[in-house]
């Protein structure tokens, strides 16, 4: 007997009809054996809709009680699949993020699970009844509701099946896993059958948006084996686990880019110690989240400093910094907000040189100035105008042969087989 | 300084400009100096918008993943109130039935309230806030959430007022008050300054359908002031409360009628002990509410047993009872469900005598035929053909000049006097 934690995201469970069909996969899957505990997000569109009600009443709602508004969506689901389950003959429960304990910390809207009092799950998987989870939520110390932030349903279904020993954790989703590369930017793109953790934060983080981020740390951390598939197309989806020894890991895996980048460069810090520290305390007083930095070394006790940062927080960045020049000992600060990300992510870029060089001689021909490089273990990043985004993408994916399966690729099965209920693969 | 508990139903938080109105009476309240705790129900419609996507997967889905469905209502109109008192400056929590401990009985969709931890209320309230509490749902003892019915959110006002020995409970509605009959009916029909507990119970259960008749029992039972008015006009509503014996109170205060009534009477039943026993026991065991209940004396050992039910269970109580005719000791069984109950309602009832004679004379004027009489002291209740109905009601009202204001009825000031943001009384 394995026992699975599957997720369904908005799109699956959009209406009625569609919540009918994920409780018809729930059903395969307890019919072939297996015990389940589904976690689902709220119906797509209702999130949106519950924001736009508490944004006409006021622009800067609480927190607290937008938390209190937005958990109603995923409630509305629980309850609703637990209907369909239970028409369909087997017995379900639904539960909110309080009534299992999802204990989070206090910070609404982007609250983070602390743990998880498994005792009600198990006592309904032993009563041979599936629990419904409303993905996304939580409850506080004090017993007030919070949000873990948009896509916190993934978390949710990592967190519990880290909690339950789960043998597997399905995301399901409306993309039928992860690719090598946006398929909507290069038709060639192939689905991946497997990615590492460490490849998958990369990517996702990097705009992948297939998973949240946090869930991916949860299920590395917690060694929780996630598998992504489609609602929709019966298939295996894309299995994410650690790196396995037995395979021939490809090069690279995939292409990441991210659309909304800015730049922000200081120039001429004295290069003191805290130099760093007094440019971005600032800028993360002021929650602004910085992604790459670079800084070459110092030339005569000068330096320039570059940071990026998402667009939309481009303008109140430079105005912070243009405040705060004479503190930081800069001479002047330098941006733009036109610019993009892409980057290449892959486990076998630690043992394979040569990596950087086919990346620049890529985008060299396509005519592409790169303007930032920064690299980590398994991941190169350059950044470049934003109109250069789809011809280097492109090239990319071409130079690394991305479309063809990688070689000698030895795909063990998974300890969990996906629940097919076609034979099927798509 | 007064404690106000002030309860808005659907119809006065339809839509977000709705909210924004009632958020301005809260804040006029508060600025008026009074203490509140503010009850709402779910935006009108929105209730049966969940019971409607819950139909629509199952024909019959679990009361308890209902009560879950239902329960997101109610939660979704807190924190959009709270949001709007916010704006206002006003502080504001909102709070679940969970979350303030409303502790019910295990039985979904009807639950009844048993205790109300009035912690989390009174340290909000000590901290100068509002607190805004989800109407119509409770919690039970393993944690699951409960509905109280239909127009429970105006039992959990009442019960909070009770938990906080609040001065008033004010149930804000769409209606200005409570009627000497249905206006829609009797253009002429008076709103009552006040009346009696013991008289609204009786108004509410025939139909009036004001106040859930829980809530009235309830604020009976504690005694808690009990004041009805419009959230869209100004003015003093109708206050209920226990009879005030400086009041020379009218003989009848109102005419209630309830048109979805059925009949059934049982011929020549056996007189013996618990005859009447045989009759209603199965009756009850298919949940079918019993109203009216009609014995004469037995002739030769025989009697004729009649009783009234809802119209809409009268197909399957004729079921029942003609498969238990034998059992029952009866000849056959008869029927109409085209009839509906007509009742006069007073406290003054109990110290006037003639008053079922003025009754019978105005229905014999109109030509109406009484088809059974009940009594209690403050009510008599006639069953008619449905035909009847508007034309013995009209007949009624002006046979006891309904009206007209009673005469010398002084209405001491209640110790709570509404909130008035204009001066006019509507």
């Amino acid at each position: 007997m394995t026992l699975i934690v599957q997720k369904y995201g908005g799109t699956s469970v959009a209406d009625c009809a569609r919540i009918e069909h994920v409780a018809d996969k729930v059903c395969a899957a307890r019919r072939a054996g297996h015990d389940l505990v589904v976690v689902v997000s709220a119906m797509a569109g209702e999130t949106d809709r519950l924001l736009g009600l508490g944004k006409s009443i006021s622009q800067r709602p609480s927190a607290r009680e937008m938390d209190v508004l937005l958990s109603t969506g995923e409630q509305v689901t629980i309850a609703l699949l637990a209907i369909a389950l239970e028409k369909r003959g087997f017995p379900a429960r639904s539960f909110t993020g309080a009534q299992v304990c999802i204990r989070t910390d206090k910070e609404h809207s982007k609250a983070r699970i602390e743990s998880i009092d498994d005792g009600k799950l198990r006592a309904s998987l032993a009563g041979n009844c599936v629990p419904v989870v409303a993905g996304f939520q939580g409850v506080d110390e004090s017993g007030d509701v919070t949000t873990l932030g948009r896509g916190g349903s993934d978390t949710t279904a990592v967190a519990l099946a880290a909690a339950l020993k789960a043998d597997e954790c399905q995301i399901y989703t409306d993309v039928d896993g992860v690719y090598t590369t946006d398929p909507r930017m290069v038709p060639e793109a192939r689905r991946l059958a497997r990615v590492t953790f460490e490849e998958m934060l990369e990517l996702a983080s990097l705009g992948s948006k297939v998973l949240q981020i946090r869930a991916v740390e949860f299920a590395g951390k917690y060694n929780v084996p996630l598998r992504v598939l489609s609602t929709f197309k019966e298939g295996e989806g894309t299995l994410i686990t650690y790196e396995d020894v037995t395979m021939e890991a490809a090069v690279v895996s995939g292409i990441a880019f991210n659309r909304d980048e800015a730049e922000i460069t200081l120039i001429g810090i004295q290069d003191e110690p805290g130099a760093a520290y007094h440019i971005l305390g600032p800028i993360s007083d002021a929650n602004i989240v910085v992604d790459m930095i670079v800084q070459n070394v110092a030339r005569e006790g000068r330096l320039d400093f570059t940071f990026t940062i998402h667009r939309n927080d481009y303008a109140q960045a430079m105005e912070i910094l243009e405040a705060n020049l004479k503190r930081m000992g800069a001479k002047r600060v330098i941006g733009n907000d036109r610019v993009v990300k892409i980057s290449l992510v892959g486990v076998g870029m630690r043992s394979h040189s040569g990596v950087a060089t086919r990346l620049f001689q890529a985008l060299s021909e396509e005519g592409i100035s790169i303007r930032l490089v920064a690299t980590s273990e398994i991941k190169i990043s350059v950044v470049v105008d934003e109109k250069h985004l789809e011809t280097g993408v492109r090239a990319l994916h071409a130079a690394f042969r991305l479309h063809e399966p990688p070689q000698q690729e030895h795909l063990p099965q998974p300890a969990t087989a996906p629940v097919r209920q076609g034979g099927a693969v798509g």
